[in-house]
């Protein structure tokens, strides 16, 4: 089975949850509606919805309980984001303007709000209260992820636990809940919903290192932005953290950092280093490390063709080049 | 029985509202702490909480979800406000620099994000759907004033329809799911918290029509402003409406607001004349309605010292001159 296959199988199901956030986010007001639409067109590969869905099949699939879940995930996902761009001021994602770049951070601010209140409805449809606590659990860690990421940044000497937890809040903990609801919403026992939130766990965990190491060797028709973007913003990811503390390049990225205005020149040069160095090697260990935990979890799962479906997901993002 | 006396019969719980405030927002970033006690010990009346608290004596006042409700109910209360605040662009909040003026739009996003976290958390814990559902709506509701807020802005020649939902929105929702919360939470019936909900609607419409009267008849030492603030910020009220509609001052109105960059004195010349028209007391008849709607359902509830009390609150309301 092939990613490409997966997705195909699950393309009716993933139109609903299309059709169905197209339908959450159309609302009266003209400007809400333009940008909610917009930052749902914009796309993604809907990588959050896709595990709730198959992860669903360990229980039955057809409960709307279902597709309520990956849609909901999927407005938590999307109002994180906006709300990201603003504390991040990010012009750019995916090579598209942003909500607050394109309008400005008020009207970000409210879309996320509005997008993020249409999430809390669906919730108070879900009758499971363990369902409700671990949802509440994961919006608290994203809202502390947030901040972590302001009163982080520009910290060049911050240690490894620092950015772990970063990216646990950032990423893993929705993946992990986007695999856990799939279980629990299609009936499967809290057993098998907890294995799959570690396996969505790992997973998320070496999916932001990845999107961490792209950032540094993507090309910038792949990013949109030329390389090195995190580090620009201030942003210490593991390359960088790897770089300082195992190769040697502590007083460049100290230096550049500090200066209130490097040049060009002074940026290009260390983002050289970084990438020549062994930190993207070191990232890469890393990343793989964390899937591995998550496919060894998989073998305690009923094996099968959904299980194989997660493995085949797993190995897409242990290898994927964008 | 006094407001004041009725206060200081639930000291010993406000305390413990605020306490637990106090502890839900101390929280290991600096930042976020500060930025959250802050807006904390700016204080207010702490109407909501208050209402909640009264109303839970229809039924079981002592049960642990009626002081969780009410700590719930002003984290939501909070959290709008500093939203608020960076939509309004509103630099002083009760003669205080407001979060977004004290830092920036950053860090009122976030923190309004945590705080607005915190409280879903402390929703997880409730175990009665309805009250979820209850809940979720309001806190849609509530960005959706927001955004009108925003898209209603400068629009001089509003109908009557649009202010009332909007501020039925910004301010009477969550008046009236205080008073339903405390009926629910101490084990009340639904009919009971029903009729508390219009209660508090109905003094919510009219405790947001008085603000907006006051906004315009307070002095600049209770505003911590100069009068008609609203009005200066584009926001079309009850007062300007009336003296649109009713008291000739179209014309002026419309200039004022559509002049790109009015002086001093032909703002304070157009707030005068509203104060001088009858559009203030016309919407202090407005206002006197909803409060008598709400006193009217009062009726209906079981007569005794609450009930009483909430009579006593109704009025103060009524007559409130800052």
């Amino acid at each position: 089975m092939t990613l490409s296959r997966i997705y195909l199988e699950k393309k009716g199901k993933l139109k609903s949850v299309e059709r169905a956030l197209e339908s959450v986010l159309t609302v009266a007001n003209p400007l809400l509606s333009e940008a909610s639409l917009d930052l749902l067109k914009a796309g993604g590969k809907r990588i959050r919805p896709l595990l709730t869905l198959l992860c669903a099949e360990y229980g039955d699939p057809k409960r709307k309980a279902v597709t309520d879940s990956a849609v909901m995930l999927e407005l938590i996902h999307m109002a994180s984001l906006v709300h990201d761009d603003v504390v991040d001021d990010s012009d750019l994602r995916r090579g598209k303007p942003t909500v607050k770049a394109q309008w400005n951070n008020r009207v970000a601010m409210f879309t996320g709000d509005f997008i993020f209140a249409k999430a809390i409805e669906l919730i108070s449809d879900v009758d499971n209260l363990d369902v409700h606590r671990s949802i509440s659990r994961v919006i608290r860690d994203l809202s502390l992820g947030e901040i972590d990421q302001i009163k982080e940044l520009y910290h060049w000497d911050q240690n490894l636990r620092t950015y772990l937890r970063r990216i646990k809040r950032k990423t893993a903990l929705l993946m992990a809940l986007s695999c856990q609801l799939g279980a629990l919403s299609s009936g499967c026992s809290s057993e098998i919903g907890l294995k799959l939130y570690y396996f969505g766990y790992y997973l998320g965990m070496s999916y932001q290192i990845t999107d961490d190491i792209l950032d540094f060797i993507g090309s910038k028709k792949q990013l949109g932005k030329p390389a090195g973007g995190d580090l620009r913003n201030g942003n210490i990811t593991l390359p960088t953290y790897f770089a300082i503390n195992r190769y040697g390049l502590r007083n460049s990225i100290r230096k550049v950092l500090e200066n209130k205005n490097p040049s060009h020149e002074q940026w290009d040069s260390v983002i050289r280093s970084i990438r020549a160095s062994g930190a993207i090697r070191d990232s890469e260990q890393l990343s793989n490390a964390y899937l591995q935990k998550g496919i060894k979890l998989l073998e305690q799962l009923p094996q099968g063709k959904v299980t194989h479906a997660l493995r085949v997901i797993a190995d897409y993002i242990g290898t994927r080049d964008y």
